[in-house]
């Protein structure tokens, strides 16, 4: 890597520069009219807009560079992703799921509105990821528009995300060993930043070599991602997280942290960034922001 | 129109056999593993296979008939609705919502399963629906595909469907009138039914004429088929729906009915179907069988 150090403050803010470009594109996107049906909208910005650090349309902005494509169609892609992480953090919150009163230090949806709104909402934000990514201004190039709609859907169906919460609710009364909570996490997590990094990919209708790159890079960092969610449940902070922690442990979950201790848990996130990283060879200088990244991932507090 | 009565038996006939394809791709586009997750897939499967008349996916089959459209290609997107559909069904009939046990004649997927897994697998089956419609197997032409993305999104989003449950959800504790209840129904029935007609026209690549003649009729069927449908609601059979009657009344929701008395509901739906089907002139015989199915849909008793 060259140029700045990534957690001297500078990675920091190209990342919190995203994430405003991404809530400007969100912002517009969701626009709130008098209509009676215009609150399960304000329950779709609020839900959407709620801030964060926004590293899945960091991952899709930042691939896309690698292959010079247009601000529009990566900001479009990286709201679509961001539409899709948000309705599955709405719906997991309920109180059939999860039920959880706080997100990002403010009332989840299902608290702040009802249950039936965060319901639709999330059913919405759903639906308007997909409108995002199939209208033409996100690409010029349907078939792109068409494989983007595809790959995002096999990452977060019932094969993807939803498989992954619906494995999660069902373990909860067993013991999980490794090999099942790695295939959890594959699923809960692991597809949708996997989409993040292949979609600049598919935007730049990159060669299959930079795309395995990719995909390679998002499935070792998604799970360095997760141990470090783990991580931050047992040793984060609740204040500073704007969450609850230490749930898994109270409800008597298995993690990798349970599994393999903390120590080693954080040299295998370690490793597993560093391995990321190392995917991206063959972009040499250009991949720094996602390798920057991989750093981040590891070392965030939050 | 020519050839056979449509109530004598013949259009059922022709109706059911459409379904029974529909299913047939269903069943194909779902397939279950022995995965642990694959609890939700059998929960997509139990909320879209239940049988149902599949009014909708007829549209798609009848409309794209008008412009030789391949089986497939109709097939498939006509089963990308019914998914669509099936998880509006599954998430209206949630506690937090219409709080319904009875769906044609079954438990309703969370009185089978529980709440969780029928969340998810009405998001699972939301995603799938868009899923398909961006396969290459749905259409060869990825601007067609793209295109029924982002109009059944348009339908079924914030601005359709889902809006249109949040208003009905909203309005229950007010008195709605007659311009309310049709813009209420306008987005929680009427928009899906809208593009299950437009997309044949959309996989046909129809000419403007053609498909403005396809909105319109579907514009007039359904509010048709929504004051029939609250007409069922009070006049029609429990053991024969398959689902609770009444239910507005004991409400004390506003319907057409409420506001109309049964009588001249009943003459303004008999109106809008033969007005629907007025709209499909231009497309001569070719045309009878939807002219036959808002027949159907005035007639039928549940």
């Amino acid at each position: 890597m060259s140029g700045d150090s990534p957690m001297g403050g500078n990675f920091k803010d190209v990342l919190m520069a995203n994430a405003e470009a991404v809530e400007e594109v969100l912002d517009q996107l969701m626009p709130v009219d008098g209509s009676p049906e215009g609150r399960v909208t304000e329950a779709m910005r609020y839900a959407a807009l709620a801030g964060g650090k926004r590293i899945r349309p960091f991952m899709v902005t930042a691939s896309a560079s690698l292959f010079g494509v247009g601000k529009i169609c990566a900001l479009r892609t990286a709201a679509a992703v961001e539409m899709a992480h948000s309705y599955s953090l709405v719906h997991d919150d309920l109180p059939a799921m999860d039920d959880d009163d706080l997100r990002r230090g403010k009332p989840t949806c299902h608290i702040h509105y009802d249950e039936a709104t965060a319901i639709l909402a999330g059913d919405a934000l759903l639906t308007k990821a997909f409108q995002v990514l199939g209208e033409e201004e996100t690409h010029s190039d349907p078939a792109v528009r068409a494989e983007l709609v595809v790959e995002m859907a096999k990452a977060i169906g019932d094969e993807g995300m939803v498989g992954g919460q619906m494995f999660d609710l069902m373990a909860q009364d067993r013991t999980l060993n490794m090999p099942e909570i790695t295939h959890l996490q594959r699923l809960k997590t692991g597809k949708l930043i996997g989409f993040s990094c292949e979609a600049g990919a598919i935007l730049g209708k990159a060669p299959e070599k930079a795309r395995n790159a990719l995909i390679a890079y998002a499935h070792d960092l998604g799970l360095a991602f997760q141990i470090v969610d783990d991580l931050l449940d047992v040793e984060g902070d609740e204040k500073e997280m704007g969450k609850k922690v230490g749930k898994d442990l109270s409800a008597g979950k298995e993690t990798f942290v349970s599994l393999m201790g903390a120590d080693r848990a954080r040299a295998q996130a370690d490793m597993l960034a560093g391995q990321a990283s190392n995917h991206l060879d063959l972009f040499a200088e250009k991949a720094d922001s996602l390798k920057y990244l991989a750093e981040f991932v590891i070392k965030r507090r939050t």
